[in-house]
């Protein structure tokens, strides 16, 4: 990896492959004025080359973008800059992530669905027992008393059986609470059944194909949520259900979905529908519900009741999936705003059997929070809205192409310098780069600690527009729009609850068990959202409690991690309804204190400076 | 009830309301010339009015047609004859018909459909617990731990129970196996639910409506078969299945027709189809696959192989049955021709239950029997074939109107008296005129003893037709039809396979038990067909066995009966399914022996005649 070293800062820093300069100096903390999201167009990037060889579009004789130019060798950069400065204070603190770690945990593969391939006796006059009686007899040691045979089982029993000689792969799904089997298909005499772990997100699907005897992902998809068009958010599909058909009609198009990211899978594997046994599915209690075609409205009508917290495993077919001849389980859900995603996170996060005092924050459509460890679980859903995904901002989108996802700000000029999702003209901003945005108006000084503007400071990007007080990150000429891109006071307002409720959630739900903030030996953060999240920001505006920064950990999509470990393990099934059964759930709004905390985190960090003596320091 | 006195036999008898004296004598074995059948066309039953007064047509001045004559008072009717002959000689044995008896017992009712009427907390915020978890708090006593919660219901769940206040019946239905409850239904507050009891016939379906929680019949109903159309015995059924969605159409067929029959007896009672909450059919088991549309064609294939002997209890919704929410149950079957009818015949018939070797006969479109009492249980089929439902006979016919159900024959003159069904001009014969027909021309010595009509007898009504010899039971001037009803030689030769088939089949079970015929202390005959034999005229051609008369006992449509306890009582449900493993099946044609007996049999009464002492002694 070639070294690159900044000057006038003498910052140096190995740039990963293909790092642009402009990439690798947002990541290190050093501005340089880029506002078309770094797509080389607006040519302000302008960077002078030192030492070394590059690979760049050079500019005015001397310069290079340095949003297009990549080093082939050790460099030195020297960025030109228009004003003498205190050189440190323009220097922001790294960019930190939460470390990415996989929970890897070795279990039995021991899947809910069972098979045993038979070879059987023929019928012949002196034994001419029922195709059925021939095979319970030969299944009695695997299956024992307990269970039923499907219809469709017989339907196809003795075709299949003539067919191969007699010799088959049968297959039945045992629910590990009762031990009730379901002896549902058979198939050819050598078959690797295969199961689909899915993610059912508000936004997003994400599903991987497993072999249910290895415990191998073949192949993993994703795709929007369908029902996007139907509603951005769960309340508006919950109100989208009070038409006729409305809730048929939502359930029906995830479930197209499903089935075609599940043919996507097949193919990438080279695998055939007829050997997906099994779904196992988590999401949160909206989309569960949907999916199940269950009545919704419930959820959001006081006193906020679901249909149900555990869902029964149905056959495919029950549901409408009649190609496949399949068993589908759910994650079971802990109330009307706490999911099967969340049940199954904090599966995949092994919190619930380890001993340190863990804070796991899924922070997606709506910021669900568990605190706990082997000994307790307790969780809430903070009403945090969708403003980290965009929602509720004014210029706000999702993590897409032309997103800005990274943000920093001139101390002196306050220019900003942006990177785009895609090195595309900027649309507007996504979760992480709000996050930055919000930290770096409050470090800058641009924005009080109540989230107000500087009315007292003149600047062109400063400015009152129609809907108060503004600043524009992106003038038109440069944004793909044809307007300007610009941060409203009252998107900062928006920011200021959601990221308020989230911390007075964790200040509840660590006082309701008797600990503090500072008690927690580590934080998860769960959820695509967590692996962009610049740590510094988010503890600068108090969304993130003001912890060691090493004991942040991103665990990526651990609703998809719980979903794959309850397809591969009875035990972990089991261990996931346990989980569902001991989360004791606060609903937060009906908490006596919830009001106050809340009040209090409207600040920025927070009115209580002692919860962040970092950003108190800095 | 006036007295009828018939010269010159000096026989008096008391008539039945509306009996005619002719029905009347046939009843009493006396002959009178009668070929229309009863409805006064022929004018040849001729008699004189000596005493009393009657209502009828008179002819000739003196004389009264006795198929339309009916005794006001105490009369004596003189009988004109052509010939001097031995008076006894022409009287007959009267006609016997086996006594009819129902089977009572008495068992609490506990049906494998079970109800909670319960009256929930509604949810609070302080108490938001899910829907479900609310129910199956409260329904925990009764339900416990081994259940499982149908979809349908969940999606029912939260509309209903809000609609009622939280006041609603739950329903259940418990696998008396394994225990294991499946919760598919909840409704009003007050509920009485219904079963539904079906015989699924080859021919006919019997249906009762029934109160599960008193075990009141409250409507009857009975229709064909529609599957007739496809086909009148199972064989030709089966062959119908190999046709593409033959066997989804017979099956469609046959519930249709279930369903309509449903909602007859529904309007009768004046209930609804929301009431119905079970089904409990009992069908033979070539019927019951095709019921649920499982493969027949291994049943009549060597080695004559069912898909399944027990089969599982079934949503309504998962057969089709969309209207209804309910269970539907089967009575389980004990071999390829051998099924859920006989199984549930022997629960009704509780031979299972008593000491009494008994002789259980379902003579219906196959020869089905059971031979044991509570220490065994023995089986067979009998290919019989449907010659005593009028199949394969050359004018043979099912038994409806116009069908020859009663038949004498004059030992000197050879003219028969006939009785047909609803008194209209003679279509053909039926089971029952089938019979005494062989019977009658054995006894009056038109046949010898292997059933050949004797060539040296010269009669009109004896002769050589295109097939053979015949007897011409009916001219057709006296015939609905345009043609003689005969009875050929070929209609001999398949009575004889048939009743020998039959009796062969009898003494391989008995002798498998180390029995024989006069060890039996009851013959109990199911099916309609049962309550129209004439005992005399059955033993005489050795269908039934020699036996005091009075050991013969008519028990209506046991497999209805039994179809019905199972209904009320999950105890009897796992009685049913004890007999169905109990029955040891004997398959005749592979039985050692079983050809002897055969050949044996195919003399009248048999070749042995020690096996017919009143036979012989006549």
């Amino acid at each position: 990896m070639p070294k690159v070293t900044f000057e006038p800062y003498q910052v140096t820093a190995d740039a990963y492959p293909y790092e642009t300069i402009l990439e690798l100096a947002m990541r290190l903390g050093i501005h340089i004025n880029a506002s078309c999201g770094g797509l080389g167009a607006c040519g302000k990037c302008k960077v002078i080359l030192e030492k070394g060889e590059v690979q760049g579009e050079k500019v005015d004789g001397i310069y290079y973008k340095a949003c297009t130019t990549v080093p082939l060798t050790d460099v030195v950069i020297r960025i030109p800059v228009e004003s003498k400065y205190d050189r440190k204070a323009l220097l922001r603190k790294d960019r930190v992530l939460a470390k990415a770690i996989e929970r890897k945990e070795s279990f039995p593969l021991y899947s809910p669905l069972n098979w045993a391939s038979l070879s059987l006796k023929p019928p012949s006059l002196e034994d001419n027992m029922p195709d059925l009686s021939r095979v319970l007899l030969a299944l009695k040691p695997f299956v024992g008393d307990n269970f039923k045979v499907e219809l469709e089982f017989l339907r196809k029993l003795p075709h299949v059986l003539r067919a191969q000689a007699f010799r088959a792969t049968f297959f039945w799904y045992e629910d590990p609470f009762t031990g009730y089997k379901l002896l549902f298909d058979l198939d050819k005499p050598e078959i690797s059944p295969l199961g689909v772990a899915i993610d059912l997100g508000t936004t997003t699907l994400q599903l991987e194909l497993v072999d249910l005897s290895t415990g191998e992902v073949l192949a993993q998809t994703s795709d929007y949520n369908p029902q996007i068009s139907f509603g951005e958010d769960v309340i508006s599909r919950i109100e989208f259900c009070k038409k006729k058909d409305g809730l048929k009609l939502l359930s029906e198009r995830v479930k197209e979905k499903i089935h075609v990211l599940t043919e996507e899978l097949l193919k990438q594997a080279g695998r055939s529908l007829s050997e997906v046994k099994l779904f196992s599915l988590a999401g949160n209690t909206v989309m569960t519900h949907l999916f199940l075609e269950l009545e919704p409205r419930y959820l959001r009508e006081h006193p906020y009741v679901p249909v149900a917290q555990f869902y029964p495993p149905l056959l495919a077919k029950e549901i409408g999936f009649s190609p496949y001849s399949a068993v589908f389980q759910f994650s079971p859900s802990v109330a009307s705003y706490v999911g099967g995603d969340i049940t199954a996170g904090v599966l995949a996060s092994l919190i619930a059997a380890e001993e340190d005092l863990t804070l796991f924050i899924d922070l997606g459509t709506n910021g669900e929070i568990v605190v706990g460890n082997r000994d307790f679980l307790m969780c809430a859903a903070c009403s945090a809205g969708p403003a980290f995904e965009g929602g509720g901002i004014k210029h706000g989108m999702r993590a897409t192409s032309g997103a800005i996802e990274g943000v920093h700000i001139d101390p002196e000029t306050f220019e900003p310098m942006i990177l785009t999702i895609g090195k595309q003209r900027p649309k507007g901003i996504c979760g992480s780069g709000i996050i930055s945005l919000l930290a770096q108006l409050f470090k800058v000084g641009l924005i009080d600690r109540s989230g107000k503007f500087r009315r007292d400071i003149a600047h062109p990007r400063l400015r009152k527009g129609d809907e108060g007080y503004e600043y524009v990150l992106v003038f038109k000429e440069e944004s793909a729009l044809e307007h300007d891109i610009v941060f409203t006071e009252a998107d900062i307002d928006n920011l200021m609850r959601a990221k308020g409720a989230m911390f007075a959630g964790y200040q509840i739900l660590l006082e309701s068990a008797g600990l503090s903030i500072f008690d927690l030996k580590r934080v998860f953060l769960a959820g695509t959202f967590g692996s962009y999240i610049d740590l510094e920001d988010a503890i600068t505006i108090g969304l993130l409690p003001d912890l060691p920064r090493d004991r942040f950990f991103f665990l990526g999509n651990t609703s998809l991690q719980g979903a794959k470990k309850a397809l591969l393990s009875k035990e972990k099934l089991l261990e996931l309804n346990r989980i569902a059964q001991m989360m004791t759930h606060v609903e937060l709004s009906g908490h006596p204190q919830y009001m106050d905390y809340y009040m209090a985190a409207l600040f920025l960090p927070h009115t209580n400076e002692e919860l962040f003596p970092s950003v108190k320091k800095s």
